[in-house]
């Protein structure tokens, strides 16, 4: 396999390694892969996170234990389905491990990198399709962080953003802190910051009050699966912003490759949504037993969607 | 002034202190306040927060001085119209200040304790009242800090979800951690554990996944501004709970003493918004040069208001 560098995930010179991203943006240190059980054990604290990338990242460590031998035969396919089950909601991870189970070992190597390749094509081509729809000094609400750390490419809603702003739209992002684990504060600031695009964070509570002000003009957010009916799991708090953008009229774009639509899905009632441990939320500060709800997505029904940005098409 | 004490003021032996309520639930640390900017900066801080109980302390600290003789005559009314100025959007501190001033310096302790003893009778009457709508059985959702800690009483909408515990209704609390100083997971949290009211802490962002799945069937917030036609300022976050609460077709209850009525503004947008600094949105985790926007509150058209529970009224 070649050399393959992104900003979250590098394989150079046969060594796999990942951004820890729980440790953004005070610190920017990379993590050695060893083997499978490294690679579910970061996906799972989410040192490596985001729909697109957790794909990636997965095949990458596949087909590296192949290429060292420590995953050969039976053990192989179980470090695929292992791999497969490292979280339960976003479906490109699943997507990822079927293809690779598809394709066999022996193409372990070509498959991975195929797979990572085509990250970078498809986000190209989400930015290039959703960029299209923003207007020359429109504001921009995003929520999470679906750029360059969530993927291996571009992104897919800060895709669309940093294509509007090198395509010189005057734009301005508004960034929603996405609490518990701040991916919005720590990691789409962070990006903003260094493709220099003018962004101001807020709290996630605070959206509804900037739309009541009409100083948001259009909402672009990723997805970790999109069912048959065009339904849509993302990062929680996005359906709070879908309802927000739906009673202030605001178009809500799910910018989301096709590796991210499950078409054995129908509703979007039937995606299996990750429940996180207590003391993500309650932080230092609550009550020590402060009992606890931490869902880490909620799901958008179709109908609070405006359009659905895919690689290929709109929805 | 005879002694007076509640959850988060005290005036015991001629002494005036209060609970810092910034480093709740974790230290429960009184201070002494020496005189009038002891207590403006402890309004500033948030040491002293919630709009009646902001009140009530400014009220008992220009009395306090008044006997000390810190502040006499023009000294006095500088005094009231300093404290008056402290924070810019609840009106319950203004309306306490005229009337201390239109009292005058020599009623100081009388009018004080007068304004103490209203307030624990006001919170009665609007938990008596909002109690009653409350149905057997049912999930509340609150924002924020409305009760012993935000009054001198049982509180206000906190107020009468004890209210309706205390009537023997089986009711479950979820509670809005509310960002960015999180007093729903520092304070409602802890009086509610003390309270032993069965509740829920979530993030802000998660209420609207919460209502989609029908687990909330009533809202009660607090208010710092009910204008003459009935828009409320209240924390920032409350207007996105009421457009949620609106969409998901939910009651939503704005409950405040006929204090926090200024009959002189007609529309909630001339209210004015405190913005606060960026450092409390930022925390640990952002970039430390990232650009924030920070109101305090946000304002609730009356539209959106099922009803408005004052102590006399329900609007």
């Amino acid at each position: 396999m070649k050399n393959l560098n992104s900003l979250g995930l590098r394989y150079i010179d046969s060594e796999l390694s990942v951004l820890d991203q729980t440790l953004l943006p005070g610190e920017e240190r990379w993590l050695v892969m060893r083997n499978v059980e490294d690679m579910i054990e970061a996906i799972q604290r989410l040192a490596v996170r985001g729909a697109p990338l957790i794909g990636v990242a997965a095949a990458m460590s596949l087909a590296d234990a192949w290429k060292k031998g420590t995953a050969k035969g039976e053990g192989w396919k179980r470090a695929a389905l292992a791999l497969r089950e490292a979280r339960p909601t976003a479906v490109n991870l699943m997507a990822a491990m079927d293809r690779m189970l598809a394709a066999g070992e022996a193409k372990s190597l070509e498959t991975a990198e195929e797979i990572f390749l085509e990250d970078v094509r498809l986000c190209d081509a989400m930015a290039e399709r959703g960029a299209a729809l923003v207007k020359d000094g429109e504001n921009i609400l995003t929520h999470c962080n679906t750029g360059g750390l969530a993927t291996v490419g571009v992104g897919t809603a800060l895709g669309v953003i940093r294509k509007a702003h090198e395509q010189g739209k005057k734009i301005h992002v508004y960034v929603d802190e996405t609490r518990p684990l701040l991916q919005g504060a720590r990691l789409t600031a962070w990006e903003l910051g260094k493709l220099g695009i003018p962004y101001t964070l807020i709290c996630d509570n605070m959206a509804g009050a900037l739309m009541a002000q009409k100083k948001i003009q259009r909402i672009f957010v990723g997805a970790d699966r999109v069912t048959a009916r065009g339904d849509a799991a993302n990062k929680i708090g996005t359906y709070s912003v879908a309802v927000l953008a739906h009673y202030h009229k605001i178009p809500f774009y799910i910018v989301a490759p096709e590796t991210t639509l499950d078409r054995t899905m129908e509703s979007g009632t039937q995606i299996p949504i990750e429940e996180r441990k207590a003391s993500e939320v309650r932080g230092e500060r609550s009550p020590k037993d402060a009992p606890v709800w931490n869902p880490a997505f909620d799901v958008t029904p179709r109908e609070l969607i405006t359009n659905i940005i895919t690689d290929k098409t709109l929805l």
